[in-house]
């Protein structure tokens, strides 16, 4: 399968793309509103991936190149790019690709730090309103730490959950999710239940800025 | 250390009851509005453990009663009772106290269960505002699944986590949490953090009931 990375420079984008390229057959297309900042970190991680002994290729384009060439793109940018990312490339999806949405919406007080969701009541939700009406969205990877995702040598042994409201294109990312070593996908229900799950992300955050000892968390249901 | 069970007689308050008369040596008192039904389930949990070769004495009492007799008083009612409750027993208690708040507000719609705030923000903050200025309230133990509790026979292997603006009061009920054997209390940092831990709780919910095979869900951070 091709999976388009928008945002494929950024942290959790970094971490999915060689997880994806070092676990799987898929193949990775890193996107960027900035296609030569782009092709520079696909080249980046294709050093990553060849000094543990994996040759792949991976491509670096403009955002609304890489998700033409994809069947799944991952909107990997910050929250409020998501719905700005979905219309540049509208144009260039149809009812076989898939959306997926892993942004949250985190606002920091003195206490920590809290779930903020925009007006849509969640980001996936956002994305999925942005979205052509025959394209599906899936929210999935909210909880995963960017940095522990990106470590090749780290176990992951957590969960990511999934919601959706179209059962293809949920088993589709599941499928893709439980591609990497340690990942377990779990049934989260419709996308109306998306706020729980994004709050996991802030809440992960104060759980390990609390105890000492942890860091890079994620979650496991037992 | 004496611990009060309000609302004792009922799912989360019967499994907080038990775990600690089993695995601790703490003393266990039930509460409720009505005094002989506290009794009368204070007798049953008692049948329980004598089942179980734990000879313990548990007494049950009017809410009150039973909060003027305690160390700790946990708040096992449901959310729109946590007010009422609080302002009941508010002349039982002194800054010698703590209160704990276990609840949460849920709704449920077509999709699934959602995280449903109180005006205050989150149903531990909802406790600390009735409760009188000096008395310390910690969030705790709202992501236990009742039926797994109160089954002996049933391994944890989870966490809880404790929301406080009182730093001492946090850490009497962590140890209190960690006298329960699989049972490990990290900190989720001050009540402002609440509604984030309190959403686990739907979120749960929601992962069973879309997962085969998984019922009585906990959390674990990893």
């Amino acid at each position: 399968m091709r999976i388009a990375l928008l945002g494929g420079t950024g942290d959790i984008g970094e971490g999915l793309a060689l997880r994806w390229a070092f676990h799987t057959d898929h193949e990775v297309l890193i996107g960027s509103r900035d296609p030569e900042r782009a092709r520079t970190k696909a080249e980046e991680y294709e050093t990553e991936l060849d000094s543990r002994g994996v040759e792949v290729s991976i491509k670096g384009f403009e955002n609304g190149m890489a998700a033409d060439r994809a069947d799944v793109i991952v909107l990997a940018v910050p929250p409020y790019h998501v719905a700005d990312t979905v219309e540049a490339i509208a144009d260039r999806l149809d009812g076989a690709d898939v959306l997926v949405s892993p942004a949250t919406g985190i606002r920091r007080d003195d206490a920590g730090f809290h779930y903020h969701a925009p007006s849509a009541g969640s980001v996936t939700k956002l994305a999925a309103d942005a979205a052509p009406a025959d394209v599906p969205v899936v929210g999935a990877f909210h909880n995963l730490a960017a940095g522990r995702l990106a470590d090749l040598d780290a176990d992951l042994g957590i969960d990511t959950l999934l919601v959706a409201d179209d059962e293809d294109a949920k088993e589709t990312v599941r499928l893709l999710a439980e591609g990497i070593e340690g990942l377990r996908a779990l049934d989260a229900g419709g996308i109306a239940n998306a706020p729980e799950v994004e709050g996991i992300t802030p809440l992960l955050i104060n759980v390990a800025s609390n105890n000492d000892g942890m860091h890079d968390l994620g979650v496991r249901f037992e």
